[in-house]
C-alpha cells in the first residue's frame, strides 16, 4: 500500500534561512556586519530566495543582531529575495516597517510560562499587539506581511506538556487578530513525527494556507523526521540555520534548528525543488567554519559529502 | 487530509542491537569479552530482544569479533533474546550452525563491484552459498533462521547507482535460494525517504512479511527520516547501533548506524511500543562513553536528555 502518491507532498518546498537571526542570537559571539552580508550574498547566489536577516530588538539585549537595520538595507536590493526580521513588540515593528523588509515575524509562545519568561507577555498580550501591528502597517501602507509564530507547539521546558488545543486557539486568535500568516515553531527540540502529524493536520484545517511554515530544532536528532512528517501534511516551507547553529547555551553541543544543507540535501534527493544549489550551500557551509572557528556546527553532509548518485541542480538564476 | 491513519504504521517495532557487529567491526580498539557481555545484559536489562552479537569471520581478519562464539554462548542463556550472527561463507555458516544461535545474516551486496571488493563473490555465487547454507541447515535439523540481507540497496561508493530491478531481483534469488527472510540494507547512506519509500513497497510487494528489516546508516543525517519512512511501509524491524559507533574508516567522524538510542526515543515518542526503556538504554549509552573512550560517539538525546514531555514506559518484564 503507498501513501506518498496519496499524499499532499508538495514538489517544491522554500528553505527559509534563518540562522542569522536564530542561529546567531543563540551564539556568544558578534559576527561583523560584512561577514553577514557575505552570507546573506553567498546564500542568494546558491538560490535562496527567503532570509530572516535579523531580529529588531535592543542592542542592549542582542548585540549580535544590532546591525539588522543595515542588513535588510542590503538584502532589499536583491531581486526577488524576501527577507523577513523578528520583531518581539511595537517598537521593533515600527522599526521594521521602516526598515522596508518584507515580512515581519512575531513570536508568540503557546506555553503560558515560557512566554512570560521569554517575552514578558502573555500569549493573549502578543495577540493584543498584533492587532496593533497590523493597524500600523495597515495605517503605514505598506505591503510588509505579518507571520505569527506560534513556539513551544509542541512542549516546553518550563511547563512541559503544551495543550493542542491552546496552540491552535493561539492560531487562530493571531489570524483574527490581522497576520496575514501563521507558523509553528518546535522552540525546544519535543516534537516527534506523531505530533507533528497531529498538530499540522489540526493547524491546517484550520487555517488552510495561511498556515505557511514549520520550525523545527535538531535538539534530540528528529529534526528531518519531523520535515518529513510536516511535508507530509502539505508543508512548503521550513526554516533552518545553516551548519545547524544555535541551540541552547544550558546544553553544550545541543543542535539548533535543522541544518539548512542537511535539509537542502533531503529534499533534493526525494526530487523536491528548493532552486538551491547544494555545492554552493556547502561551500557557504565551509565558510561558517571560518566565520565562526570556536562554536559547534552541525550537520552531517558536509562531513560525508554528497553521494555519487546525487543529482545536481542548477541554482535558480538571480 | 489525512495519511498516517492509511498507513500500514506498525504499532511495535523491534529494534536489533547490532552495535557488537556493525559498529564494533568499523573501529580500531578490541573490547574485552567481559565488556561484550555486560553491554550484551545492559541491553537485555533494558528490554532489547534481539542482538546481534557478532560475526563468524577469521579473526585475522575482525580481530575486534573474535570471541564472537563466547558471546553467543552466553546469550542464548538470556530468555527470549533472539541473538543473531553474521556469516560471510560456508566456513562461517558451520561455525553459527554449531554455536546455537537463533539466526544468521549472510550479507549479499546488490552493487558488483561492492561484491567483489568486500566478500570477493558474485552476488550471484552468494545466492549459490546460501543454497548451500540452507541444505547444510536443514540437514542438521537446526531451526536457525537464515536472513538475507541486501546491502548497497540504494547505490554504492564504487559503483554509484544500484538499480531497483537488480536489488529486487536478488532479494527474489534469496528467496528462491532458501533464505528464511530477507532485509534491505543501506551500506553507505545513501537513501534518501523517497528512494525508501519505493524499495521498500516494491520489496514487500515481492517479499510480504518476509521482509523483515531495514538496516540504515547516518552517514548524512538522513537515518531517522528514512526509518519513518520505511515505518511507512510497514516495515517493523530496524537494527541500530548504540551510540550510532561504526561508519567509514575513510570518512573521520561520519556516523554508523542509527543510533539505538535516537531511534528508541523516536518510536516511543511516537506511540510505537519498542519494550526498551529508555532511561536505561542511557545509562548504557553512558557506559559505552566510558569503554570507547577515544572512539567517536554519536546521536543527539544523550546530550540534550529526555523531554520533560517523554512518558516512560516500563522495560519489557525479563
Amino acid at each position: 500500500m503507498s501513501t506518498y502518491e496519496s499524499s499532499c507532498r508538495p514538489n517544491a518546498v522554500t528553505v527559509r534561512e534563518v540562522g542569522l537571526r536564530d542561529g546567531l542570537q543563540s551564539l556568544p559571539v558578534v559576527l561583523p556586519t560584512q561577514t553577514k552580508l557575505d552570507w546573506i550574498d553567498a546564500a542568494y547566489a546558491a538560490g535562496q530566495r527567503e532570509i530572516e536577516v535579523g531580529s529588531f530588538v535592543p542592542a542592549r539585549l542582542l548585540p549580535q543582531l544590532a546591525d539588522t537595520g543595515e542588513l535588510v538595507a542590503h538584502a532589499v536590493q536583491l531581486p526577488d529575495l524576501a527577507v523577513s526580521v523578528l520583531v518581539p513588540n511595537l517598537k521593533g515593528a515600527e522599526l521594521a516597517l521602516a526598515s522596508g523588509a518584507h515580512l515581519m515575524l512575531v513570536p508568540l509562545s503557546a506555553s503560558h510560562a515560557h512566554s512570560l519568561a521569554n517575552l514578558r507577555k502573555t500569549p493573549q498580550e502578543v495577540v493584543a499587539m498584533v492587532a496593533q501591528m497590523r493597524a500600523a502597517r495597515d495605517a503605514a501602507g505598506s505591503p510588509m506581511l505579518i507571520e505569527g509564530g506560534v513556539g513551544t507547539a509542541f512542549g516546553c521546558t518550563l511547563q512541559g506538556e503544551v495543550r493542542q488545543d491552546d496552540v491552535l486557539g493561539l492560531m487562530q486568535a493571531l489570524l483574527d487578530a490581522g497576520a496575514d500568516r501563521v507558523s509553528l515553531a518546535d522552540t525546544v527540540g519535543y516534537a516527534d513525527p506523531a505530533s507533528v502529524r497531529r498538530l499540522l493536520e489540526a493547524a491546517r484545517r484550520i487555517a488552510g494556507d495561511r498556515l505557511c511554515c514549520a520550525h523545527f530544532h535538531d535538539t534530540r536528532g528528529l529534526g528531518l523526521a519531523n520535515v518529513l512528517a510536516a511535508l507530509e501534511t502539505g508543508v512548503a516551507r521550513f526554516d533552518a540555520c545553516l551548519a545547524g547553529i544555535g541551540g541552547c547555551p544550558h546544553a553544550p553541543g545541543a543542535s539548533g534548528n535543522v541544518s539548512t544543507e542537511d535539509l537542502v540535501f533531503m529534499l533534493e534527493s526525494m526530487g523536491i525543488d528548493t532552486g538551491v544549489d547544494i555545492r554552493q550551500l556547502l561551500a557557504l557551509r565551509e565558510a561558517a567554519g571560518r566565520w565562526l572557528p570556536d562554536q559547534p556546527l552541525h550537520g552531517a553532509l558536509w562531513r560525508a559529502g554528497l553521494p555519487k548518485t546525487f543529482r545536481a541542480r542548477a541554482a535558480t538564476p538571480a
